[in-house]
């Protein structure tokens, strides 16, 4: 039995002919090295924008569901394109779009969710031929119809599919793996060679970005490893995957920082304890997604702190009047210039020490922080935008990252 | 229960979003007048040749299994975006692939056959929607792989969908009907209102071209009358559909003409009788179709004269090489510059003289022809290439077309 490998290749990775040829090059030398592959790609390029042009050309609040039907058009001029290519250059390939490829997905359309996806079939095609090129981002729901899995789509395809079939999977991009922190605002940044799922899930989730958090909890639910590395490059990726202890562990792998906060301050004085709920149900009324949550209650007075999207301060003032008919006595503070600062490690568990030595840091130097919050394995705080940069950088120095 | 009409728009009818918005309108008119439609859709203008032409960045000879899944992308393309533009005015609407609407086919990939079409499914969809946008061109085959049909193909899908759900089906093209003769060849021909199947198929079949015998062919098998107008035209299109008996038939309804032939002539003397066998043979090995077959057997001198397409002389070349080993006393006469000259007119059933009246013709205007054949509905000569034009004028005033 050869062994069976996941690989994807995003959208910039695929652009032209010409590096859909080299790609297929490459991939025919894995085949000769004795390994099945099941290759996601996407769409080519601007593909998708162009597409969602066309749409916009006729409304701007297109049907989701032909839109979906529309996007599913880059991925499959992909997949028989690398398949033509493949088979031309003497590797046994077949195209599969998501629906041939069983992969089935369930909620909303434009950002449905995989429910799950036919392995044996997979498993069986890929006897056959030595690469199946599958299309990223894509899916049929219960109604045969054409479904797509919204950002990240086609990570979350290639993973799915790796759980599926239990295979490691690659991710291949435009970086060349996982930093401890933004090079742009830290340019020693080391690029890890290793981080834990539960480590890339908060560095994603506070805007490290390199993928999407969805891709990386299947992964950890599945233990499937990811390699993320830059396409055709010799460079060696970051492998995220369980944590192993080693010898000498880092005790902080990763710092976030994330621009698009808002920080907000309610007090209540003498307020009955039933306006956290009402509070929360406001807040989800309006559709907004808050984070960082602090609440001290000092008597009667009740004080809650949180960060919410820049972009939502229209309906967090909202929110507030609303509450205000209620509560007449809230107060609130919104720092507009506010930047969440995150460190991150899963040595955090083990190590005593780190909070200590981060308060002392951020002391030292002035920086003042207007809450603080922490997980099992990282601590953000809520600084004021203008020292952001700064702070980053003080904290990859003590941390070496 | 609403009336249903298949309508067909070919890929110049929706070349830019702004056609298929004016489609669009015209059909939501149509919808408003108490009908339900089915339509469907080519690729948008060039995107089909577009595609191709991907293919060829890579090879000459793409994997067909894989070109028919490139190819399709072209349709999807068009019912994702005539669906969103028709549910954004307000017409419920719904896109189906080749796939989705379960058109499903046999035979060789880039040229499959239909097989049978879910119309079971397609009705109950038409029962939610008032319009239903269909992919033209693909299906799909037992082996749930992506499959199109061939050259024709969109109008082979309409005829195909209208005969599933038993309902009429108009083809929206260039062009505003079906002529007597090609209007290149002379300017007089009329449009006709109307004309049969089996007319049709002779008109198709030597070359008229508005529409590919195979979709005429389902029709008439299927009693399903076409009507071919102009995209947005107030102008009246032909209908084409069973012979009804008019007080005043017309005894031609057409003139055709085929220049792309060669004209053969092959003498055996003394041969065997399974000479003709060993030809016919050859001919179906080296895939020469041929047409106008006469064989005229003198005692033991046997006689044939045939006529096919002037690019395959090199296999015809062959066939009579690989024949004169067996048969050394072989005479050919190939003649390359000839055109192939038709009438077509169900009338001629009936109405005696028409040979007669032809044969005049030509005689009289000194027009030599090599070979005669005729069909229930048609006369056929094989004369010079440089009489062609002359002759095709000659036939439309002496028969009125």
């Amino acid at each position: 039995m050869k062994r069976i490998t996941v690989l994807k290749f995003g959208g910039s990775s695929v652009a032209s002919i010409e590096k859909i040829k080299a790609i297929s090059e490459y991939l025919k030398k894995r085949t000769e090295n004795n390994e099945k592959l099941l290759v996601v790609v996407s769409a080519m390029g601007k593909t998708t924008d162009s597409l969602l042009k066309q749409a916009a050309e006729i409304t701007a609040d297109p049907d989701i569901r032909e839109l979906d039907t529309l996007l599913a058009v880059g991925e499959q001029n992909t997949i028989s394109l690398m398949a033509i290519n493949l088979n031309h250059i003497g590797v046994p390939a077949r195209s599969l779009t998501g629906m041939q490829a069983g992969i089935k997905t369930f909620g909303q359309h434009t950002k449905s969710r995989i429910a799950n996806i036919d392995s044996e079939f997979i498993l069986k095609e890929l006897e056959k031929f030595d690469v199946l090129v599958v299309a990223g981002f894509q899916g049929v729901n219960e109604n045969k119809e054409i479904t797509t899995l919204g950002r990240g789509g086609s990570d979350t395809s290639a993973v799915a599919l790796a759980t599926a079939i239990a295979a490691p999977c690659e991710i291949y991009t435009d970086v060349t793996g996982v930093f401890g922190t933004d090079p742009r605002l830290y340019p020693e940044a080391k690029q890890l060679e290793q981080v834990s799922y539960e480590e890339m899930l908060e560095l994603s989730a506070l805007g490290a970005g390199v993928l999407e958090t969805r891709c990386v909890e299947i992964a950890k639910n599945y233990h499937v490893p990811i390699y993320l590395a830059k396409t055709l490059s010799e460079k060696k990726g970051t492998w995220i995957m369980e944590n192993i202890d080693l010898l000498e562990k880092k005790v902080v792998t990763g710092v976030a920082l994330d621009k698009n906060i808002l920080h907000v301050t309610l007090t209540c004085n003498g307020c009955s304890p039933d306006f956290v709920e009402k509070l929360f149900n406001e807040l989800d009324t309006q559709s907004v997604n808050i984070d960082m949550i602090s609440q001290v209650v000092v008597g009667s007075n009740i004080n809650i702190s949180f960060t919410c999207k820049k972009t939502d301060k229209h309906f967090l003032e909202r929110v507030i009047t609303n509450l205000s008919s209620a509560f007449p006595s809230i107060e609130s503070t919104i720092r507009e210039d506010c930047a969440k600062l995150s460190i991150v490690g899963s040595g955090m568990r083990d190590v005593s020490g780190v909070a200590a030595r981060a308060f002392r840091l951020l002391g030292k130097n002035d920086i003042l922080f207007y809450q603080v919050t922490t997980s099992e394995i990282s601590i953000s705080y809520a600084i004021d935008e203008n020292n952001a940069e700064k702070a980053v950088q003080l904290f990859c120095e003590e941390f070496n990252i």
